[in-house]
């Protein structure tokens, strides 16, 4: 079953999704909301993102391979910008997106 | 933090949207198609609201509530629909449904 | 058929997504960034919700009312946080939002 | 403002959205469902990914080009495979899958 084959890319998808989406919601209360403005951008690109591909993945979509391809482009871009932050939730974030672009980049 | 707090239900949350999701995907490929239209249908609702309350709990979104309990509600109709067929896909699903309409309830 | 029972809250929840999206990328412009954080959150969500409305609609769901209850309660909140600043882009979604709430009241 | 540069585009992808949604409703109405699995199937691919370019064009998503490269290619199975289809609503689909595939490829 597809959703098995991909069951390590569900996980780190999953997994970058909360990281992003706790990035966004954190950077929001940050006192320097200034400076995180495109963090708070890509967060809420990339966790949209992963949502949708892991939703594809599990109903075995023709359409994963192109669309890892875009969700793995979309992490590298919020891993490059949350590294460059040190508050804790973005330092996770980053890491979460560099594995999950690693992954997406397998099955892409 | 609010993604930590509904560990659980997120668990739970992911859980039944990859069952709903492989449901409707192998509903489609079955011989009796026809008798699985309602099931398509529902596996199709309850996967779509099962991953948008997933994503709001994570962005710390003040209405998880009032998802939850129209998620709960969906779920319930999910699991007494899949719960009239013998296919492993969707007594899998079925209980899926069960489980996160209960996980559901707690947290609406 | 349901999408056409439903045109005008189509149109109106359409132009709601719109501006809400909108709203959220004109406030992560905006020099008083820190003012907009509560702004920047409910136009996601209202954003998300409204799109969410609309394709549940178009698939005829079975939880119109339902969703729509929730929607309205939304859009309700981020009209009310964006008419609070004077930026176009929020007294405009402000405009959208309580229109759309109503148009949801309707439907639910 | 982005969204309004794209304003075609939305309409476009908003029509083909609603198409599809409603051909997936109906194909799960008809006598022959079993002819329609993969027409099913597709519609529910080619509405998501309508509705998430639509919500990225609007919140000015960098990933409008990517996603609109894989927005295309759905639309265009889509489209053929409605087109094999005599129902009124495969006709329409096929023919908003279309439109919209150009569209796409117009901001790809």
């Amino acid at each position: 079953m597809a959703h098995q084959q991909y069951q390590e890319a569900l996980n780190v998808l999953h997994e970058c999704m909360e990281s992003c989406n706790h990035c966004f919601d954190s950077c929001l209360k940050e006192d320097d909301v200034q400076m995180m403005t495109k963090c708070i951008r890509l967060d809420r690109e990339c966790a949209d993102i992963c949502g949708y591909l892991e939703a594809a993945i599990t109903r075995n979509s023709p359409y994963v391979s192109e669309l890892a391809s875009v969700c793995a482009k979309i992490c590298d871009d919020c891993a490059e910008e949350c590294a460059k932050h040190d508050h804790d939730h973005c330092q996770e974030c980053a890491k979460a997106c560099r594995e999950c672009a690693e992954a997406c980049r397998k099955i892409s």
